[in-house]
């Protein structure tokens, strides 16, 4: 199989409970990665198109469940799993749901999280 | 933290012993992807140009160990745990350690493992 145009990383990674900056696995992306790939198999995008992978942390823990698009190098965040059609219908029309997609300022974790920790 | 310019994802996929086509796990990868963030962090690369990921099966099994630079879009093939310290140089300098690079015909899966599945 040809490499794909797209990767869609969806970080699982998953922190014990009641950690303050929480984790993107606690917020249901093990859930939004599976729907994610059969999604994409189901519209015929998944040989070609775009591979949904998962990764670990993406350091964006604040604003997750994130999602890595890459070789665009933007990330979705605060996904839930009623995006994802959506998601997979960008990947068809080339476009991003810019709703989803983060900010510079996202990147930064929130001064009161860090001084939870 | 702000967006890394470089994300390395690491397959960490592990396929049952005797597997024809192998897995990345099974060749190394989990110690690859440990090496390379202890040396991207000691390099001082961490915290802005790259961050090291694992990621679930990138689809290349049978040239892994494989790495997906992103947004290069550009896959390292083969990687052994000695490549680690040059991948981390390549990163710092902004240039590929080109022996490493997959070419197309890398994501085609050989013929003769596809017959042994």
């Amino acid at each position: 199989m040809p490499q794909r145009k797209r990767m869609l990383f969806v970080c699982v990674n998953r922190r014990p409970d009641g950690t303050p900056k929480g984790s993107c696995a606690a917020r249901g992306s093990v859930e939004i990665h599976a729907k994610l790939k059969e999604l994409l198999k189901d519209a015929g995008l998944a040989k070609v198109e775009a591979r949904a992978c998962t990764s670990s942390c993406l350091d964006t823990c604040w604003a997750g469940p994130t999602i890595a698009v890459e070789p665009d190098h933007y990330f979705y965040g605060r996904v839930q799993i009623a995006d994802v059609e959506e998601i997979v219908e960008s990947i068809r029309a080339g476009t991003r749901v810019e709703r989803l997609v983060l900010e510079p300022n996202d990147f930064i974790e929130p001064r009161e999280l860090k001084k939870a920790e």
